[in-house]
């Protein structure tokens, strides 16, 4: 197998650190930050707090032919306390405007188990008590999405 | 709904690379660190390593009203070998000391299944064989905890 | 207890921005990467994205006598879509070379649950669609492992 990928190195920029007040919606708190601060290329480096309710979008099944449509995806709501244990991701540009893209994993508590869920953090994952994200911006690297052929979506570095 | 949030900016610091030695609780040993190290406000990059035992929190039910106590909480223990996934947190200064908060992702295997569990980082998990942990000093940003009238608890920027 | 540690502290470096192609393998993409970088010491700040399938390793037993061999090991293979929730770990040096190591989290749909597995990143973790991968350079510190008399595995700062 031939491995490829497309790489830009840059520098360490600002670091952010946010608390994200109870009642907000956390991508959505998120997203109004960067676009506040005018972040256009950065990587969170930490996400911690609890959510009342959430909702996250997992794939549920690869196409024969690209692009990955919402046919493939599963949207999933949850009533309850999720502590968040993670958050992944990174800020990007698209069409001149910064979007945020993250993965969260979140755990729960039912009687004496604790369950885990994921997936990619979308609308509706809103925060009970506090959240805490700490964002760090990337110097001298565009970090611009644009259409790529071979996976027919947005892409980094096309 | 709008999305409200604190935020300030500083830059980075020193990054220190830490192997935890068998048999160390990972929480005091981090605690430790931050103590020696004269650490006062930080993120953690990175955890991964392997645990005998681990004692986790989590929230099991939202209080009508603020704060959040004991009450809402679930301590669960586990004693096997535990995969560490993720670690995420940052180190915040409270009434003059240095404070490691985290949540971490562990797995576990049972018969031919992966389990994985997960929650807010509490002392009695416990290092086997190693553990490394990457955390980033902040520069020029003040984490100071104080007590925040909404959630009737400690909280950053407030 | 006492929590014991070994500690080395450093600076940021080059932040190294990676989207990881259709079909590669994660891990071995990883690995050609900082090869082909000349990354000697580095942090994982971020990975996200989607496997198609995966491979992950698991302690299921503890030794009674270091070191921890296959034996206490379980390698177990899935063949779904996978999201990729976190990716934590570090590149070192052994005998010469740059090394990843890596945990990951990944989810997965079952029907209308999500289910959530994990474990240290080994080779067959194949990418589909894409995945993004952040790495931070650390800057003065040397990263390599060597021999350790207590795990008789090679660790940091031996």
């Amino acid at each position: 197998m031939t491995n490829k990928y497309e790489l830009r190195s840059g520098g360490t920029g600002r670091v952010m650190v946010a608390r994200l007040k109870s009642g907000s919606d956390l991508l959505g708190a998120l997203q109004e930050m960067v676009e506040d601060e005018g972040v256009e290329a950065g990587v969170i480096l930490s996400g911690v707090g609890l959510l009342g309710e959430a909702r996250l979008r997992n794939c549920k099944s690869l196409p024969e032919e690209f692009p990955i449509t919402d046919e493939n995806r599963t949207y999933l709501s949850f009533s309850r306390p999720l502590e968040v244990l993670s958050m992944s991701g990174n800020v990007y540009m698209a069409e001149g405007s910064p979007l945020v893209h993250a993965h969260v994993t979140l755990s729960y508590v039912e009687g004496d188990e604790i369950g885990v869920v994921g997936g990619h953090l979308i609308e509706e994952c809103i925060v009970f008590g506090f959240a805490e994200v700490i964002l760090m911006e990337l110097d001298n690297i565009k970090m611009e999405k644009r259409f790529d052929e071979e996976t027919r979506t947005l892409q980094l570095f096309v």
